[in-house]
């Protein structure tokens, strides 16, 4: 078993999943904060000179897991690792959010897609030259990316739902 | 606490942190393969069509952490968060990799940057629509990623080192 703990918390308009935006691109604008625990707020310096930063945090609404879903973005059933569902065997949700600015130990964010209270596991600075793979090619998602501005989540993938 | 547990296993050419290339973008075409655990191979399905896949693992070669560290990129110390050091509170790494193909539950891997022997925590398809930032700003790596092909790590973020 390997433990991990929140480091701080991710705050959000969004109490619950169900109509929540599908992914940081749905979420266009929405502004959220990241409280970080008061022994962490020193390694924070140095991040706002980057635009985006990469979110790992617990999907603590989600537990329990099945290896085929079916995805907010399709009609097909499709092997789980194939999709960013939060019901995972590790329920680690990933996120790139923009940054907007800092102040203490808050972070101010936008373009957030996750519920308001999720416990933070890790920050990353996003690194274009490392994280930006223009040109690769999306699998069962292509075409219907265009989708994600007008589809919100529902309960499916809530705690104890199946 | 937040428990999480191996899915499978990733290996690599590298056995040891020292000399291995810094992110994927250092390790073009650098062979790797991951061994996912019987009981989750269902759950790969459908991940074939993707070209590149975002694998979420435990640094378990790390312990410990500094808030401030100096990246084998810089010469200047950095508040952990702004950099992709392996000594985090929570020592989850995160790299995009290429997806070559799979048999069974082996997934063969391209550009890797992993130590072999590395526990696989999730994995995730790359979707450029959410993930891929090409205008995004990169703060104190600006201007220092094209010398990563010519970095190699060394031991300085090993169990027990400081």
């Amino acid at each position: 078993m390997i433990m991990y703990h929140p480091i701080g918390v991710i705050h959000s308009p969004f109490p619950d999943q169900e109509g929540m935006p599908i992914q940081p691109a749905g979420a266009q604008g929405t502004p959220g904060w990241i409280e970080i625990n008061d022994d962490y707020q020193e390694g924070i310096r140095d991040l706002e000179g980057f635009s985006h930063i990469i979110l790992l945090y617990h999907f603590h609404l989600s537990d329990g897991y099945d290896l085929e879903v079916k995805p907010f973005l399709d009609k097909a059933k499709r092997g789980l690792f194939a999709t960013r569902a939060p019901r995972r065997p590790n329920s680690i949700g990933l996120s790139v959010v923009k940054l907007v600015g800092i102040e203490g130990k808050v972070i101010k964010v936008e373009n957030i897609d996750i519920v308001d209270g999720t416990p933070l596991l890790d920050i990353k600075p996003y690194v274009p030259a490392f994280d930006a793979i223009a040109d690769a090619t999306s699998g069962w998602v292509k075409g219907k990316e265009e989708r994600i501005g007008n589809i919100r989540a529902d309960d499916r993938f809530r705690k104890g739902k199946n």
